[in-house]
């Protein structure tokens, strides 16, 4: 059986015989007895084996290595230590995989997160990444959970794209081609050779074909991964990452927040919920205002200033900027968490200055301001941004034309006004900005699985 | 409200105002009262509005274009008519946004699948796509759920990689070089100025990165975006694709067979049991037996024989093959064809020939063949392939060298075998098959919201 299984009825199994396999976190030896420290990975828990000399082969167990295999054979029974409720009366223990003594995780001493980067293939084995990456499956699974319960579709948006209109200098190219052998045409490389016979980027954001989809699903969301080639080496950057983005027919700026906010609190709620272990270990070992900040979370309502609101509180704080709050500006890190502090919660800031923003969210009446909205979270800064899209074919290509972008590629998009258009919204949310959320962790290459930042695609 | 809402329980509004926005699929008048056939794209099913000259705009209404998107305020009432048990009489019917007249979907005709395909925005707005794309959600996440509910956790392989060990001419290169101006050393590209300093692929399957997560977490699984540069234009090929690789510690091939059948079970009755409507349209309209070939799937032991079995079977049967059986070799489409007739349900083909498997494959102690399998379902062909993997060290290197494959850039994966190794399984599903064997949709470009294939980039 799995340890999951057997704790989510463990009463159940006391002085039963039950068999396990897992891997040994550690082991010690006294005379007659000795302790194994068992995992199987299917849970944060591990369980206690005690194995003593009535074990035909209890001398050799005693050399079993920390790391390695095992299958055990035991009877469970409540514990006599302080430490554990339960342990297992090991009957037989039979080693299943040995490992190797340069196996990088030793009993002493913790290694640097820097360190275990390096050993991206071995360190989901240690506890801070079993906790990391089981909220990133719980959430992962949440999320699906939260819009199909509420009758969103998923969508896959296609991730080749020929059309670069949203700013191609992001974009991946992707190729067929030999590198050392480019077709060339009129001194250009002839692309025209490539698989799709065309220049191709990977897109970085599905949204513009979510829409297309919203207006035949009415409320649907993407989840998939995202790719920017930004070349910056902070801790919230990689170039491959995942994002969620739904999209809402009939939904304006209000609606919106709503579902934003309705949405974090699911997610949140079923981490609290799903992930007790791991949350109290990160509140323990990497953030000690955790478990306060998700549960004050989840029971608070989110504030909602507008821009020009969020403005005047930075400018009237009693704070020595480093960049000075604007009007027409964005507003800066530094101002984020003045304003998550201020409110010491999540703060919706909605109605952006047009310019700042992009093309296709809707003008409000004011002519000046777009009906665009961040969701700033304590610790995490933007978590969501999402705004109302521009329905009114007349006022989307005239922004088109202010701005430069080229429609002639994606007709198909301004087509969604011409062919029973209405009052719509989305929002995208990068899932890797929301595990550093749930679990405290300061750096987004401790939150995937195999980063991919500048100078950095190893394994 | 939303038409999901209201079918869930639709005796309980009787006689009560709802509010419904959504889109006119049909809409016509009589002298004093028309009908409106309204869709708000949250299930398959539509409703009937009824309008009456009661309404001050009636003369306005019947104007409304096929397409346009509509606000409705009315009493849902039981119908009188034979087509519906329920409609709405409407008291007050709003144009939300108007329709030109160039909209491509017209009452008249039923256009091809080849011509929807150019209009892949507009296409999601079809019964069909309406149905094909609503069971692909829902096949989705009864994926996730099968998984979650069992404990595997959800892993985010990358796909970005610089390892091309498997095999590199199927993979796209990605960059962020100017194609215009490579920068070039001794002759060839020069990758170190690239983003990632060296020359970097999409991969084409997360399985050796799934390991690793398997040997920590037990039971894993991958589900995301897969890419093949594959130049062939058939009904079963695309280059952007999804698929979804579990990969399970402690699992011998046996085990792998029953999750593989196990897996496949959940998601066709909670297909069955969500969308009633679809699989009724799509068994009218598009495969008369594709009801029963899924009923009859839940209720049926998967058949399991080894490669051997299965060319014994095809040597007897009495057909003319165009290739001949082999003991030696992979069995071509019409001997999956023969076989799912021969035993009328999904059949497991397992034990294959080594040379013509991967390298990663658990060798049997026959030294001929190796633990792994296919499973061919009835219309749909090979929907899975897994295998046992060589958990072996030199078993594994010695295959390596046999094969050729360079095992410096994955010394990582090959750390998997010394450091705690087991017994372990996994495979891989394509997401698309699955939805065609579900949807009985013959055409891949048909199953995919916008389908990337050789020359085929747009939108």
């Amino acid at each position: 059986m799995y340890l999951n299984e057997l704790y989510k009825d463990i009463e159940k199994y006391v002085d039963q015989e039950i068999t396990l396999k897992g891997w040994i976190k550690s082991i010690r030896k006294q005379s007659n007895f000795g302790f194994i420290d068992f995992s199987d990975g299917t849970c944060f828990k591990r369980i206690q084996v005690v194995y003593t000399d009535d074990l035909a082969n209890f001398d050799k167990i005693a050399t079993y290595s920390l790391g390695s295999s095992i299958k055990v054979v035991g009877k469970l029974v409540k514990s006599e230590g302080e430490k554990q409720d339960y342990e297992i009366k090991a009957t037989n223990i039979e080693l299943l995989g040995d490992c190797d003594k340069d196996y990088p995780l030793q009993a002493k001493g913790r290694p640097s997160r820097e360190y275990l980067r390096e050993i991206a293939h071995i360190r989901p084995r240690t506890n801070l990444y079993q906790a990391v990456f089981r909220i990133r499956s719980v959430a992962a699974f949440a999320i699906h959970e939260y819009f199909q319960n509420n009758g969103y579709l998923y969508v896959h948006t296609p991730l080749f794209t020929t059309a670069d209109c949203e700013g191609s200098d992001q974009m991946f190219k992707v190729t067929t081609l030999d590198f050392d052998n480019l077709p060339v045409k009129d001194g250009k490389c002839d692309f025209s050779k490539d698989l799709f016979g065309k220049k191709t980027y990977i897109t970085g954001s599905g949204q513009l074909h979510g829409e297309t989809f919203a207006m035949a699903f009415n409320k649907i969301y993407t989840f998939g991964p995202t790719f920017r080639t930004e070349n910056s080496n902070t801790k919230t950057h990689a170039n491959e990452f995942w994002m969620i983005e739904p999209e809402m027919a009939f939904m304006d700026l209000e609606d919106l927040m709503n579902v934003e906010e309705d949405m974090l609190k699911y997610i949140v709620n079923t981490v609290l919920d799903k992930c007790k272990d791991e949350i109290r270990f990160l509140t323990l070992f990497v953030d000690e205002g955790l478990h306060d900040k998700l549960t004050t979370l989840v029971n608070s309502n989110f504030y909602r200033v507008t821009h020009k609101e969020a403005i005047d509180i930075l400018k009237n704080a009693d704070v020595k900027w480093e960049f000075e709050p604007s009007y027409e500006e964005d507003i800066a890190k530094e101002h984020e968490k003045y304003l998550t502090e201020h409110f010491n919660g999540p703060v919706f800031v909605y109605n952006w200055p047009k310019d700042i923003k992009a093309w296709y969210m809707k003008l409000n009446d004011d002519g000046k301001t777009v009906a665009a909205v961040d969701l700033e979270v304590p610790g995490a800064g933007e978590l969501m941004g999402g705004s109302q899209r521009e329905e009114d074919i007349d006022k989307l290509n005239k922004r088109c034309s202010e701005l430069g972008v080229e429609t002639s590629p994606i007709e198909w998009f301004m087509d969604l006004r011409r062919f029973g258009g209405c009052v719509h919204s989305g929002f995208g949310m990068g899932f890797e900005r929301l595990i550093m959320y749930l679990t405290g962790i300061d750096n987004i290459r401790d939150v995937i699985p195999y980063p991919r930042t500048p100078n950095n695609c190893d394994f």
